[in-house]
């Protein structure tokens, strides 16, 4: 049987952070075994609520690429590729985008919540209304089967099935594929300060190049149990960062049910189960960090990586390209 | 002093008629030897409102190259273009699209009108939205100074002159050119049936591929003074097409000026004008159809010669793309 093919990706805005890791980045590592795996440095879509900054963009393209690479995304099993380097991406869109009415974007719940967080008011650039067209674009064109997504981007995917049939109905054809969204098994990690998100925005985040010192500081200042005051006073596990992070990094996790116990009976103190965290952290952390700081010291190796890569994507998609003219009739041959 | 660039073109949606003419392609065939010009096949334009008949768009593209050629618009001197094979254009709208916001894109005059005269009602497709857009993205991929329009354009130069100036500032560069209206010297030419436009959908025009026998046919029964019902009657020139046609297609101007002194003046007979203006017409569309149905003949060679054009406009277009990409900082090198 052929393997599923998967697209998935980040926009290119900074470092990742254990939030990533968790739920997404895990899975990819895991995935590449038995999928064909496309990631995508979405470098076009991070410019659509961050035109005025393209210096940051480009930045992360490498510091995420390190990232990947660094957790195990593997360049032989995924296909890591830059967005803005595919010519076939803008094209396919141009053509979704007769398809779909403007009424219909502006009720994508997905991007109606964002405009909210994002604050634009009256103000949305048009680019980033498009954005859900772009993305069916970019999963279309690589003929994705599967999409990993949070829940809150599952209309995102709904958006690129509409498409996907519209098309093939309109052109009576069956070149585009439907994909199905996956969600990710783990739930979202949240910030050090116990914020539903670890967010670059929130500044709540332990990164994955971050230095071991600097790591110790966050993990000393984390959030825990506001109520938990006295060593002898019960403490709650639910909405305590410190036990949501050793359940998603811990090893041994007869040990995390102990100190869970332990805790909510009473008479565990946070610096300890903090103290058990950070071990279990710089344990996984340790290695990410040794070969990120390998792979940094050869920044054009990294770069020719995502280059290979994306060489790769160019041809998958145009080849999509041409079969969507074709189905159109809109692929001139001359007679 | 080097040659001033024009942007220009046509959606095909359908073979080219006398309005054109008057309106467009005789500017055309006169500008070409002291600018450098660019006409595009609009097909990526008119798929934005006829997304469902894409094979009208195909069969557009060799019927008004052929139109083109036959009234003197000269490959040599004119490159001729199809929009959908020149990939940058979509690529540099991507970019243009996070410039402008969504309820500037709403109150664009131009697409105001245009979505009322089409009854789209709610059901706008997102893409014919943002075609000013697109405009945009055409315009500046040429470097285009100026762009010649109908009155009614002019919101579409003027939001394509706004992107350039939000690009340049953002990204502290002159890569792109403003461009600046031309507005056509001749009135628009009224229909047959006397309506103020000529217009395929309103079946009231004269094609220019039309044979000498409908050419007639259509002469015969234009509208003309409604009140003019006795050959004694004074008869009204004004809104009367039969002598607006004249004005622009008779040779003769004196003769013109006599005719419609008699005909306001009373004792002039509509069949004698109307057998006049058909003289001047087939005289006028005799070398062209000849041409034509000479080049018909060749469909194969017409393609090639757009697809001549084509490879000239995509050099064009990448070269413009490399350089925003670089203004933007996002034309990535590997360091």
């Amino acid at each position: 049987m052929e393997k599923k093919i998967i697209l998935t990706g980040d926009r290119p805005t900074g470092k990742l952070h254990l939030g990533h890791y968790v739920g997404s980045l895990a899975a990819r590592v895991r995935l590449q075994h038995d999928h064909k795996q496309f990631v995508m440095l979405a470098d076009q879509q991070a410019l659509t609520d961050h035109a005025d900054e393209p210096e940051k963009i480009r930045a992360s393209i490498l510091e995420v690429s390190l990232d990947y690479l660094a957790v195990g995304i593997d360049p032989k099993k995924t296909t890591i590729f830059i967005q803005s380097m595919i010519p076939a991406l803008p094209e396919i869109m141009m053509y979704f985008l007769n398809l779909i009415t403007w009424n219909r974007l502006k009720h994508n719940p997905t991007v109606k919540m964002e405009i909210q967080q994002k604050g634009f008011g009256e103000e949305v650039p048009a680019g980033f209304m498009v954005y859900p067209i772009s993305q069916s674009a970019d999963i279309t064109a690589f003929k994705a089967d599967l999409v990993p997504v949070g829940d809150d981007q599952i209309p995102m995917i709904e958006q690129c099935v509409e498409v996907v049939r519209k098309f093939n109905r309109m052109y009576k054809t069956d070149v585009l594929v439907e994909p199905k969204p996956v969600l990710s098994s783990i739930a979202r990690l949240p910030g050090i300060d116990g914020k539903a998100k670890m967010s670059k925005s929130l500044g709540n985040c332990i990164y994955l190049s971050d230095p071991a010192d600097i790591v110790a500081k966050k993990v000393k200042g984390m959030y825990t149990d506001p109520t938990h005051l006295r060593l002898e006073d019960p403490g709650k596990v639910e909405g305590n960062p410190v036990f949501t992070y050793l359940d998603a990094f811990a090893t041994d996790k007869a040990h995390v049910e102990e100190l869970k116990a332990h805790y909510q009976r009473g008479g565990l103190g946070d610096s300890v189960v903090k103290k058990y965290l950070l071990d279990q952290l710089q344990a996984f952390l340790d290695p990410i960090r040794a070969r990120r700081t390998e792979l940094a010291k050869d920044p054009k190796h990294v770069w020719d990586t995502v280059f290979k890569g994306t060489d790769i994507a160019k041809t998958v998609a145009e080849k999509t390209l041409t079969e969507i003219k074709q189905a159109m009739g809109i692929q001139y041959n001359g007679f």
